[in-house]
């Protein structure tokens, strides 16, 4: 997106609303992670391997983006978490008032970790606050390597980038060391995981990651 | 994109384009297809499996989208094909002026079948008429089979649909028939193709599928 769609009002109250979300958090020693990627590169499936290793840990509470449907919505509820789903109607992204709303309904007394899953775009989410302490970004393998000059924003709006379904590896063209060479460059602190939910591979990195994260960012 | 962002009149004054657009091509006899499909889905890599056997038949041109970089353009210009770059420098979709002003540097004279690749995202890109003939989407098995429910209005829009690298079929938890019946609910004319480009299944299809939409739209 872009300024003659958004205009700077728009992206002030934002920005505004991102701080209140950012203060009622903190004031409540909630950990809030937004999760962004492409449509289809795994951000539920990440959040379905992830919770069973965090869940005795942390009080979780997940709050799921999408235009339609609330079928990632299910698949969290189903782990026994408490989560709340924003259908934006054909919005491409969220934006910190439809979060802030989203936390009006949530038991913040009884979350500690929170995670945000955006709507699935490469490009709109990574132009709207939340009120998240960090940003994390997957990019599925079979997207290409050239992915990250080419929707360099999001890279740069992130913490973490996972390369995610590295189990395909053998089975598409994807330079690892240029994806990572590329996102460097346009974010030399960006840290960077590999990942498959599929094989479990990187998984208890992503965890160390996330314990490491929720420490560092003053959560209880 | 919703509303919100994008006001009436700018809606307006973009199908105000796109007709122009699409004057200016039927008054040259230029058929013009939309491709439309998430980052990495195969649009590039379509487009360069395509046009060799394309090219004997059909004086080719080639509009790419891109929110950085030239590089789409670049693999397709080695084919020897004239094409134009837009960037356009962060905005998440083609509209129909940018194509207007590419237009205007391409030799049009010379160019019976247009591809307009638009910038990768499963959701804005649907919402702009270009002035095109007809949109074309890809769905790379990789990005799930719940893709068609959860981002409805370019399954929608489109007259066809390739579902891309089915390759990889046999990796990747992909249901081809629970995919089609969704898009189909959703769009009951939609037609459905199976493609690889690594393989090359599916290309004749998609070939024929070109000739005989060319025809069909009037191409000389």
């Amino acid at each position: 997106m872009h300024e003659i769609h958004v205009g700077k009002d728009l992206r002030e109250h934002n920005r505004e609303i991102a701080r209140e979300n950012r203060e009622k958090l903190k004031g409540r020693g909630i950990v809030a992670l937004n999760l962004m990627s492409a449509p289809g590169a795994g951000k539920t499936s990440l959040l379905v391997s992830t919770i069973p290793h965090l869940k005795d840990k942390y009080n979780l509470g997940v709050i799921e983006g999408d235009l339609q449907t609330s079928r990632d919505a299910e698949r969290i509820k189903e782990l026994g978490i408490d989560v709340y789903q924003i259908q934006t109607g054909g919005v491409c992204h969220l934006d910190a008032s439809m979060v802030h709303s989203a936390m009006h309904e949530l038991d913040l007394a009884a979350i500690d970790l929170l995670f945000i899953e955006n709507v699935g775009n490469l490009v709109c989410p990574a132009e709207f606050d939340l009120g998240e302490d960090g940003r994390v970004m997957l990019l599925s393998i079979t997207e290409g390597d050239d992915k990250p000059k080419k929707y360099p924003l999001m890279f740069a709006e992130s913490r973490l980038l996972i390369l995610n379904k590295i189990d395909l590896l053998n089975h598409v063209d994807f330079d690892i060391s240029r994806a990572k060479r590329e996102a460097l460059d346009i974010n030399p602190r960006l840290e960077i995981l590999e990942l498959s939910c599929r094989t479990g591979d990187g998984i208890d990195e992503w965890i160390s990651w996330i314990d490491r994260f929720y420490s560092e960012s003053g959560g209880a």
